[in-house]
């Protein structure tokens, strides 16, 4: 943290830079995520419990590829737009003023999916609780995470 | 968590009642918290490692006393209206889709004061890091989480 002063007071989510790492996704991964940007405002502010990122998805983008985490929390609001919520029970619109949460542990896989012609914006909330792990039902990878960072697998455990 | 179905799988943040109880602080201090109206998001996904509340703020009310944490981190994100921001340093008045953090131990003590004639919407999310404690400097009080709960004392460490 030590480019982001700790006393940075507030500041306009959208002036920040989008993240310049596009996905930490492997390939084929990584080339899906094009249409996303993941402004990251947590660390702005120095904050290590969790992580809090404004993201844009523009039309046809996804949010991550469908998952869920083993350890690890999440919380989506959106700010603009009517994203896809694709979960293990299918698909549901939302709309501007909507969230939903993804408990960890319960195995139900979700992302976002931009269905529409307009740019979705949502916020998304997640904890940083250790021995993380991430699947990803509808592909051969899954994750682990480790000394703070995602490490990628294929399920068989194999590296990329 | 049981009055809540893990398979919920979205709502709208302002469909949510407000929480009944209007603040877990004691007396003289919960009387001065009648403006503020909290919308408890990340429990009704049975979230558990971070809270996400949506907060209204009338005009002349305060989103709590001002005050830091030792270990829980917290984030706000302003949906709607101009709230002024009071830290150590002074007084920043935020817009819909400012942003601003609270780093645990920076001993950067905190709160928003709606002094506008609007409504104020945000949203705030906070870690539940055990061993917190909560210093309030403006007041003769502190807090101390204990078994998933705040426990309010004197600064002597007196209870109420």
């Amino acid at each position: 943290m030590s480019d982001h002063p700790a006393t940075l007071t507030a500041l306009i989510a959208t002036d920040v830079a989008p993240r310049a790492k596009k996905s930490i996704y492997p390939e084929p991964f990584a080339s899906r995520m094009e249409g996303r940007e993941k402004r990251i405002l947590g660390d702005l502010f120095g904050l290590t419990n969790f992580g809090v990122n404004l993201t844009t998805l523009a039309p046809n983008a996804v949010s991550a590829l469908r998952h869920c985490h083993t350890h690890q929390d999440e919380f989506i609001y959106i700010v603009q737009g009517r994203p896809s919520l694709v979960t293990n029970e299918g698909k549901t619109q939302l709309a501007p003023g909507m969230c939903a949460g993804f408990k960890a542990g319960t195995g139900n896989a979700h992302c976002l999916l931009n269905e529409t012609d307009e740019v979705v914006l949502y916020l998304e909330v997640g904890d940083r609780t250790p021995n993380d792990e991430v699947a990803y039902p509808d592909e051969d990878l899954k994750a682990v995470f480790h000394n703070g960072g995602w490490m990628f697998l294929h399920k068989d455990g194999s590296s990329y």
